[in-house]
């Protein structure tokens, strides 16, 4: 039988090296941007906008739609939101369409648009996700947004996490060389995420922003069921 | 005190991305260029000129440069060598200066070629080369070459041990998330290299090939006291 690959992408700034017509691209920006998106539609948002640049937000902002905007950690002035899944409980994303840019999340998506298929995981939605992916029954690239195109350690924590479950779920995956070194990362790290990530370098970014309960839910897995995937240039919520 | 940095860079398409102009970059492509390289260094070369293009090093070999050149891990027709180890070993290469370009591992070399120090790490020369970075004082950038610029699982490995020889030499240092990934990586594998690297791409890559005394040679350290450093564009033996 012919294997399906996963394989782990680690900036989307290399995407274009691993880019082909076949692939489910999973977006991974565990701190925070694809956590929030989860959040914001598992209590009701209708569609997010993704957009690289805060310019384009504000322009679409001031057509009346609710607009989040993070810049290096922190929400941009003017805007609705920042990227912290707290901003987007409650009924006030109800039905709402979002537009919504951040530092690295939506450069992803906005780097793996034309995939095949584009899907936002994070820890929040990480069963489900890896459910649906199985029965997909096509080849994964995780891209991971990472920091300013650089790697990082929990988006590659998560990467590693999707890795195991797939392989646990199935036999059919034939890992690359980013997931064959995210699958033993995972194995270390699983007893213990917040040790784990306890030297990475989110701490320096985000120590002085007391984001301490942000990245506890931010590492807490299956707290939704939604499967945000990209469709026509916005996310909305998979629908069997 | 201030720390040192230790980072990792897994592909030469990233290294813009990494590029300061204070660290000592650690050129890395374990199978087979780098390994390669301080080889031809430990048999007496004296120059080894690296070029980014086939084109470029055939022009050089007809100016009458020994000239190696490797293309999807195969040699290339015409030239002297290719990429393996053993095509470096013997007076053949005493007092020579050779042109080479390979598929990876030139390819680093070109991309960083303006940095502070540009130098050749392999598994050959790892115990010399932690000993003399530790103790130039500087920020350290490894620089994987990687598979047509994608991760892959050797040199990640290499870099991840001289991470570990860097760090239990040093509290000078700090490291960069690509480095804890590594760390930990190394640590898993540093038992049995070969067996962590048995479900690597390069198997695929290089199977038909026969290559398997390469790779053992590529993978057993501290064969050679050389530490291969680029100066006006070729790399020279380091002499203090």
């Amino acid at each position: 039988m012919t294997l399906l690959k996963i394989d782990a992408c680690f900036s989307p700034k290399l995407y274009p090296v691993y880019a082909d017509n076949e692939s489910i691209v999973v977006i991974i920006d565990v701190l925070r941007a694809t956590s929030a998106i989860c959040t914001a539609f598992h209590h009701g948002a209708a569609k997010i906008i993704p957009v690289a640049t805060v310019d384009e937000a504000r322009a679409l902002q001031a057509q009346g739609f609710l607009a989040g905007a993070e810049r290096d950690a922190i929400k941009v002035e003017g805007f609705d939101f920042g990227n912290s899944p707290y901003d987007y409980m409650g009924d006030h994303v109800n039905g709402k369409t979002i537009v919504l840019t951040t530092t690295n999340g939506t450069q992803a998506i906005e780097a793996a648009k034309n995939a095949y298929q584009v899907v936002v995981g994070a820890f929040s939605n990480i069963t489900v996700l890896c459910d649906w992916l199985v029965q997909q029954d096509r080849s994964v690239l995780l891209l991971c947004s990472g920091w300013k195109n650089r790697f990082n350690l929990e988006d590659s924590l998560f990467a590693g996490a999707v890795t195991a479950e797939l392989v646990k779920r199935s036999d059919k995956y034939k890992l690359g060389d980013g997931c064959l070194a995210l699958e033993y990362l995972y194995k270390m790290a699983k007893e213990d995420p917040m040790k784990f990530l306890a030297r990475a370098s989110h701490k320096e970014r985000l120590a002085a922003l007391n984001l301490k309960k942000d990245i506890k839910y931010c590492l807490t897995p299956d707290q939704t069921k939604v499967i945000p995937v990209l469709k026509d240039g916005a996310l909305v919520k998979w629908e069997a």
